[in-house]
């Protein structure tokens, strides 16, 4: 236990505070800034005097106003200026995204990776050469501040090394150095599990804003899960906590899963276990195609269709009752894939969770689609990229661009 | 997000950091704090004098030493003359104590309650009246400053509200209110689940120590959960996380439980099912001497003893499996009637969790057996109870014993 902040620590605590307010909440005018951060407004002055110079913020007019008369400067992050790389190594694509202070997604892009043999050096290549194109295209003075990398795996924390990634067949994988080399941008690549990301992006910017206790579940090919508990993402002691995906729900004679076990809530409810279920033809669409393609069938009255929905939806359902008594969130939010399955038998899911769960903390807990759709990943990736300017700001920076 | 703090609440977050080392890690030097806290000595002087004008410490030559010389003064906590009251609500015993700052007992009572029937008023009558005998045998001059009570339940925080204790039978009780009434020393009663409480007791001052991530587990008639995440309790959005007794480990067929579903963690290895599953003849002990005959039995070779024991150590396990991954704890430790199926079964659960848990997240999780033994809740209350004090010491401290 530490003795309490120097004056040195305040400030700097102060102008990471003031710069949050304006990547997450958008331009605000000082006035609003002193009243949010309770502070007075030659404090504030200073501050984002500082973080003027630095090239973080910048005042000008607001774009657009709603009253008369002459209205007040608001404060506006750098987001053209200062910007993050975020990559999403997805089990059957790759993606990456330019993205700028303040959230505003401003270059993109995606291609088809194979599924199986997805090569960390591959994909590695692939990822730089798509931050290499977007850098080359990005605005004279524009600076890099950061990069960050969804994986769909078990990340240590805090070094990101990806130490298992069952779906797409890396173990101990050094793949952030690997990708931070590449970069070459001598800045270090943050690497977070997929769906840990996804939870901070919904906490921070999408249906989960304002929540402190959620659940984010991510589904594609596996199942993920991601924990805010307390307004922070649960880590627990190595960076492998909220391993939704492999809790055991079906402990007597479960389907097999990929990290060796069976009947992990993956294997009963994931991707896999539906189109079987629904009997899929062979080479029919897989992926979010073949999902939709089995909720359209339900919704059509196929009988193999629904079934198989009622049976993924019910094992999803015993993994939803665990985690409302297990960390008893206010909000559990479906990503991915899983939308359209929530949608598709919800009735059936909530069913099975008024039978099962704990009144008092079912009560609490309501279910959402997640608000970012496609884009969440990435944008929780970025948050990631952001965390070393946003924790320090001055430290991080550059001189403002055309500053002296 | 406010600003940084003003030097009034640095002054008084260094004021309880350093009644925190005392009260956790007992008497110091001024040298060893300011080390610790990385602070100069003149402030840790000036710290130490407000607090000693407070009551709640005091400077004197330590009671032992191995060296030679003279011996440096330590700061000691007041240990006689500042203490909390401390309640455990169990399902079949009431007790409670008086226990100093820096957790020493001072004073213990304990009596065998009903189990079912447990009502309210009453047990609040009897805990008043203990902590009445308590106060009138303490020395002429010690001063209460807290209360705390564990109540096998779920506790809405942070009011205190018993929600639902369904192995006594309360809901919707304002029993800490009621406490606060009878008791009468114009502090608020402050109440926690009473495995969240083992958690804290345990992480403060029991097997995890210096852990930050942990799962507590108690066993008695039920099985209860506290879990300590990035060095905090996880309470979830309304108090009721961590309900590891109403996991769902049985989803198909399982076991009714007291909270009103099947299939709990609860259902499938708490006391009943094992006394049930050993075919303990009617009138048999029951408690901690029924689990202790269940074990002793298996140890002697009894098949059904041992097979009972198995079975339940088996549902065990899946609990267990689903705490490593959903929670990556570096420590799982047993309370309560626990350490007894445990120890009578390890090999068992050890066995099915290396089938079952992700490979990374087990290396990394150790099994303990609770450390403070039957004070763990107790203790744990009384961490509670000094919760307003060691954040705001002088806010909640009265004049020193004595002085003017």
């Amino acid at each position: 236990m530490k003795a309490g902040p120097s004056q040195e620590e305040i400030r700097r605590q102060n102008l990471s505070t003031l710069l949050r307010h304006v990547h997450l909440g958008g331009p605000a005018s000082r006035a609003v800034l002193a009243d949010r951060m309770g502070l007075n407004r030659s404090t504030i002055m200073a501050l984002v005097t500082e973080l003027t110079t630095a090239g973080l913020v910048r005042e000008e007019l607001p774009r657009e106003t709603g009253r008369a008369g002459r209205p007040s400067l608001v404060v506006r992050p750098e987001s053209v200026n200062r910007y993050v790389f975020a990559f999403d190594v997805g089990v059957d694509y790759l993606a990456a995204a330019r993205i700028g202070l303040g959230g505003a997604f401003l270059d993109h892009r995606e291609t088809v990776a194979p599924r199986i043999g997805l090569h960390p050096g591959e994909t590695a290549a692939t990822l730089a050469g798509f931050a290499a194109e977007m850098r080359d295209t990005a605005p004279p003075g524009a600076v890099c501040v950061g990069a960050g990398a969804a994986v769909r795996g078990m990340i240590r924390h805090p070094d990101g090394l990806v130490r298992s990634a069952f779906n797409i067949g890396w173990t101990q994988e050094g793949f952030a150095e690997d990708l931070t080399r590449r970069l070459g941008l001598g800045l270090p690549v943050l690497l977070d599990n997929e769906s840990n990301l996804g939870a901070l992006a919904e906490h921070r910017r999408g249906a989960g804003i304002g929540c402190q206790d959620l659940v984010y579940l991510h589904g594609d090919i596996g199942i993920g899960g991601g924990v805010i508990s307390g307004g922070r993402l649960l880590r627990g002691h190595s960076g492998y906590g909220g391993e939704v995906g492999h809790m055991l729900v079906n402990p007597r004679g479960g389907r097999p899963c990929s990290c060796g076990s069976r009947g992990c809530l993956e294997a009963e409810a994931g991707q896999n276990a539906l189109l079987e279920a629904a009997r899929r033809p062979v080479g029919a669409a897989t992926g979010r195609a073949g999902i939709r393609a089995v909720v359209d069938a339900a919704d059509r009255g196929d009988v193999t269709a629904r079934t198989a929905l009622h049976t993924v939806g019910d094992w999803l359902a015993v993994g939803i009752v665990n985690l409302i008594n297990l960390y008893n969130p206010a909000l559990i939010i479906f990503g991915g894939t899983l939308p359209e399955i929530y949608l598709g038998t919800a009735a059936h899911i909530r069913s099975r969770v008024n039978t099962h769960a704990l009144p008092a903390s079912r009560e609490v807990a309501r279910f959402r689609v997640c608000r970012l759709g496609d884009r969440t990943l990435l944008t929780g990736a970025a948050e990631l990229a952001f965390t070393h300017l946003l924790t320090d700001p001055l430290a991080h920076a550059l001189p403002a661009p055309g500053g002296s």
